[in-house]
C-alpha cells in the first residue's frame, strides 16, 4: 500500500470504515493493556533472584576493608562497591559516589543542593538568582522536566536529532544566557528515542563555551550496559572529553541497577570530578550516615564481577529483544510506508518513540485508552507536558507479556491509522473549493 | 571521701600526685579505647542475622496488597509497613511515610523542602526569609545542629531541665520572634540526657502560642522503644495533644530501625498530619520513585508481629543495660560525693551525659585522648560545638565491649578527678592573699 497521503478521499473513507471494525471488535473485547510502564517484567525480576541468597546470617558480613556492613557508616559506599562500578563504567573508584536505591533521588537530591549552596564554581547559590533555565532535550524522560518544575527551573526545549541533541541550538543557547545552568542528556539509548550520542555532540557538549561559570551537564547513563544486540552502541567518554576540554567540573554523571537487579532495590551512583565529588560529599555528611552497605555486598557478591553484570545484562536482553522485534514488526507492518508515522529501532535501553503526523498524538493515546490500551500520556515526553507538535508518543514494551503486547500494539496502530486518516480527511475537506 | 571543695589546698595537692600516678600507668599501657561512638555493637547486631534469611529467592515477594516488592512503586511504603509502624508507635497508618535506610536524611530533607518550599502553612519558603532560627534545647544531638548550620539557620540554645527543655525560655521566644520556625526535640531517653519529657511539657510543647504561622517541632523519636529497664519511662502522645490543642500541623515525627535491627539498613519513617504528608508526598513524588520495599518485608517478616519487635529490643537491653550499669557503677564510685560532677541515670537510649565543673570538659577529653581513650568532643552537644559552661561530655556506653569500657571509664573518671583539682587549685592560688 502507499503512503496514506496519496489516497484519495474516498479510498480513505472506505479505508477508515475497514480500520473502524477492527477497532470496535477489540473495544468490545474490553481490554486492559499498559505499554505506559518502562519497568522491567516479571521475569526479568526474576534473573535477580539470586541476589537474596548471597547474603545470609551464614555468610561474612564485612567488607574487604574489615568494615562491618550492618552497622553506620560508609558515606560514600564501600571501596569494592566504587570499584566494581568504575570497572563496569569506565570510572575512577574516587569519581563515585554510592548512593541508596534511585539514582532519581540522587539528581533530585543535585539539583536541590545547587538551588540552597549553588555547585563548587558558582558565585551564588542557584536558588538566589533571579532566573535559573536549563536545557531540556526533547523528546526526554519526563521525570527530568520534573524536577526542574518542583524548583520553577525554566526549560528550554532542544530538538533531539538522530546522534543526541541539536548542538547548533544548544551552543548559541549556552553562549548567550548566563541563566542557563545545565542541560539534561540520556546520552546512550535515550529515553524515549533510544538513540545513542556521536563522538561529535559528546565532544561538543565538552568544550562549548557557556556564559554560566557554573553550567553542569546531567548525564543520566541510566541505559549504560543496557544493549538489546551483540553489536551495541558505543558512547564517547565524556569525563575524558571535559576533561581535554579544560572543563573538569562539568558533568554530573548518574546510574544505577534499577533495570538491573530490583527496580526497588538497587544501587544508585553518581560521578563526578574530584572537585565536585569533595563539594558533594560535604554536604552529604550532613544528610545521612550513609547507604546500605548489606545491599552493596548482595550486588557484589551476585554478579562477582563485571563480566558476571555483562552476562546478566544479555538474560535481560534474551528477555526484552523479542518484544522489541515483536514491536518493530508490527509498527512496520501496519504502519510502514504509510506516510503516517515515524520511529527509530533503537539499540538498547526501554523505549521506542514514534512520532505521529502533526497535532496527532494526543488523539491517538486517547482513543487508545478508550480501547483499553493505556500508553504514556502524550506531551510528557516534552518539558511541561507540551509537545508543541503533538505528535511524540513513547512506547514501553518491556512490562507487558508478548500475548498482551501485541494486543496492544495492534490496537495501538489501528488507533494511529484512524487518527490520520480523520487529520486527513480534514485537511481535504478544508482545502476543497466551497463550491 | 567528702567533696573535694572542702579539700584543703595541701590535701587537694597530695591527692592529685596520687591520681596522676595512676594516670601515668594506665598512659604507659598504650590503650586505643573509642567511647564516642553512639552505634550498637556487634553483639546487638547479631540480634538481627534471622532478618537475612526471610526473604530469600524461596520466599514470596509480593506485599499483602498483591505488589510485587522487586520493581518500581510504593512511593510512601508498603500498607503493611505502615501498619506495623502505627501500631508499634502508636500512629495512623496514614500518618506515616517510610523512607530509606535513615531517619536523618528524611529529617535533612524535610528541612531542605522547608528552605526552597516552605511548610504547608508557609506563606513563603524558609531560604527567601531574611532570617530563620531554631531553638536547640541543649545539651542535644549534633547532627541536629549541623542540619542547621548547613542551611544557615541560627539556632538559640535552650537549657534542658529534668523533664525537657526549659518550657518558660521556649514560649517566651516563639512567642516574641516569627523568625523562629522550629525546635529540635528528642523526647524519650534524649541525646545526650536520657530523660523523657513530662506531660507538662508535651502538653506546653503542642498548645504555645507562635508567632510563626508555620511553626514546626521535630520530633526525633529516635529511642521510642529502646528501654534499659521493665519499668521504661513513658512520653504522652503529642500527636493527640496538638489535635486537642488545634496545632495539628505542628510536628514532624522521625523514628528508624536504625538502633533496632542494622544501622546501615534499616526503615526509617515520619509521621505527621494528613496536610503534612499530602504536602511532603507531592514533592517525594518527584525526588524519589519509592523506598527498598524489599527491606520493609524484611523487616516485617523477621518481627512478625509489634509484640515481636518488643521482645527483640529486650535482648538489646540485655547486651547494653550491663553496660550502662558498669559505668554508672564506676561514675558512682570514683565520682559519687565529690562535688565534681553531675549525671543522670537513664532508664533508656543510647548515652550517659556527664557535666564536670564549669570550664572542665574540654580539659578532661583532653586528657582523657592522650591516655588513649577517645570521647566525644567536649562541646559537641551544643550548637556550633560550643558549650557555655563547658562542661557537658557525652558517654556513649554500647559500642566497646565491657572490659574496654570499664578501663576506659576508670581513666575517665581519673582524668575529671585531674582536671577538677587542677581548677580548684588555681581557684585556691588566685583568691590567696598576694602579700
Amino acid at each position: 500500500m502507499s503512503g496514506f497521503t496519496a489516497l484519495s478521499e474516498a479510498e480513505l473513507n472506505d479505508l477508515y470504515v475497514a480500520l473502524q471494525n477492527e477497532y470496535e471488535t477489540y473495544k468490545s473485547k474490553n481490554l486492559h493493556l499498559d505499554m505506559s510502564r518502562g519497568k522491567p517484567s516479571p521475569k526479568q525480576l526474576d534473573l535477580s533472584m539470586g541476589m537474596l541468597d548471597v547474603v545470609t546470617s551464614k555468610d561474612a558480613m564485612t567488607a574487604e576493608d574489615g568494615t562491618d556492613v550492618r552497622n553506620y557508616g560508609g558515606l560514600t559506599g564501600l571501596p569494592e562497591t566504587k570499584k566494581f562500578f568504575a570497572d563496569v563504567l569506565n570510572l575512577k573508584p574516587e569519581q563515585i559516589i554510592i548512593g541508596g536505591n534511585s539514582s532519581l533521588n540522587m539528581m533530585h537530591d543535585t539539583i536541590a543542593r545547587a538551588m540552597t549552596h549553588g555547585v563548587c564554581d558558582s558565585k551564588t547559590p542557584w536558588g538566589e538568582l533571579p532566573k535559573v533555565k536549563f536545557l531540556a532535550p526533547s523528546p526526554g524522560y519526563d521525570r527530568h522536566f520534573a524536577i526542574c518544575e518542583l524548583f520553577n527551573i525554566e526549560m528550554i526545549t532542544v530538538d533531539m536529532k538522530a546522534d543526541g541533541p541539536d548542538m547548533d541550538q544548544v551552543e548559541k543557547l549556552v553562549a548567550e544566557d548566563e541563566a542557563i545552568k545545565g542541560i539534561w542528556c540520556v546520552p546512550k539509548y535515550s529515553n524515549p528515542d533510544g538513540i545513542t550520542y556521536s563522538d561529535e555532540v559528546v565532544d561538543r557538549l565538552a568544550s562549548m563555551k557557556t556564559k554560566a561559570d557554573d553550567f553542569r551537564i546531567f548525564w543520566d547513563d541510566a541505559y549504560a550496559v543496557h544493549h538489546l544486540t551483540d553489536t551495541p552502541d558505543t558512547l564517547k567518554d565524556i569525563f575524558q572529553a571535559i576533561e581535554e576540554a579544560g572543563y573538569p567540573n562539568r558533568v554530573f554523571m548518574f546510574a544505577s541497577t534499577s533495570k538491573i537487579t530490583f527496580p526497588g532495590s538497587g544501587v544508585a551512583l553518581m560521578a563526578s570530578s574530584p572537585d565536585n565529588v569533595s563539594f558533594t560529599q560535604k554536604q552529604l555528611s550532613i544528610q545521612t550516615i550513609g547507604p546500605d552497605k548489606i545491599n552493596q555486598l548482595r550486588h557484589l557478591r551476585f554478579f562477582q564481577n563485571p563480566e558476571g553484570l555483562k552476562e546478566h545484562m544479555k538474560k535481560h536482553a534474551a528477555i526484552i529483544k523479542p518484544k522489541f522485534d515483536l514491536v518493530l514488526s508490527i509498527l512496520d507492518e501496519k504502519l510502514g510506508g504509510k506516510d503516517i508515522a515515524e520511529w527509530h529501532k533503537p539499540n538498547g535501553g526501554y523505549f521506542i518513540s514514534l512520532n505521529t503526523l502533526d497535532h496527532c498524538a494526543k488523539a491517538v493515546v486517547q482513543k487508545a485508552k478508550e480501547a483499553g490500551v493505556t500508553m504514556t500520556g502524550a506531551g510528557a515526553t516534552y518539558p511541561y507536558g507540551k509537545d508543541p507538535l503533538d505528535r511524540n508518543i513513547r512506547i514501553a514494551p518491556t512490562f507487558p507479556a508478548l500475548e498482551e503486547l501485541e494486543q496492544a500494539i495492534d490496537i495501538f496502530t489501528l488507533c494511529v491509522q484512524l487518527v490520520s486518516i480523520e487529520k486527513l480527511l480534514s485537511e481535504k475537506s478544508q482545502s476543497a473549493p466551497t463550491a
